[in-house]
């Protein structure tokens, strides 16, 4: 009888863990862990990488911009990953927009991107002017910045001007 | 003895079990899945989304510009995400640099970023001038790109002009 018991619960486990191989095969799940935080005290911003990252950050100190990837960690719920439109800046008067159409931190992947000015970068910490992001939120990325795409002449729709 | 056995397994099970949530609590893991695909044929770029996410494109048409954030799927091996320094652009001569501080698709969170000009949006479908990337790649978010915090005098390297 016993031994029936756990011939059960090992079948469950494995055709649960088949089927989700199966689904994971058709959309394959992609895994990340922060390489540091922001870190935020009056009148100075930092972007604090884990010591074991900061090799990556040599050569930083040559440009002027950086690009900061990181994770709107206070939204990680079904519901606010299940919400597709926003009125932008949680202004009403705004009209009903996509979010693929926004910055908004509600989103299906929870990555922010902020463009940032460098005023240091001293072993594993990066000081910037300013960043948009929460203090303690994970950061995924660091990206510099190249001036040779910018767009020329690009068009916004009026609640983004 | 098969009780035991099935005790042993599952006190094994739970154990692991915790361990992992107890590492999670320091550096927990973040997850994404694809919301669509770049489709590439001879002389047209599409970056085609999933069907459930076409509402979140909504307004994306009133904007001339779209960040794509795409994952480096050929690059997802334990060493390629253990990358911390490369010579940017494969070129040996130029100076060995840190990830953070070039494009290079190997890095530990395999996010790529494009800016691309948007040619038309239909459905579920954007189609943009050209991305750098390859076809098939997983797309992961699509964010409109906002002139207003565009650097003036960017200052870059000189493997970068």
């Amino acid at each position: 009888m016993k031994y029936n018991l756990f011939c059960a619960v090992l079948f469950s486990v494995l055709s649960v863990s088949w089927a989700l191989n199966g689904l994971g095969a058709e959309n394959p799940e992609f895994s990340m862990r922060e390489i540091g935080r922001v870190k935020k005290e009056v009148g100075k911003t930092e972007i604090v990488l884990k010591k074991k990252y900061q090799a990556g950050l040599q050569g930083l100190e040559d440009f002027s911009h950086v690009y900061v990837l990181y994770w709107f960690d206070r939204n990680d719920t079904p519901e606010k990953r299940a919400t597709l439109r926003v009125h932008p800046r949680g202004n009403r008067s705004n009209p009903l927009t996509g979010v693929f159409a926004t910055r908004s931190p509600m989103r299906p992947n929870l990555i922010a991107l902020s463009l940032c000015e460098i005023v240091s970068v001293r072993g594993n910490v990066v000081e910037v002017r300013d960043i948009d992001a929460l203090p303690d939120t994970p950061v995924l990325d660091l990206k510099p910045y190249l001036p040779e795409h910018t767009p020329e002449t690009p068009r916004v729709p009026d609640w983004a001007k």
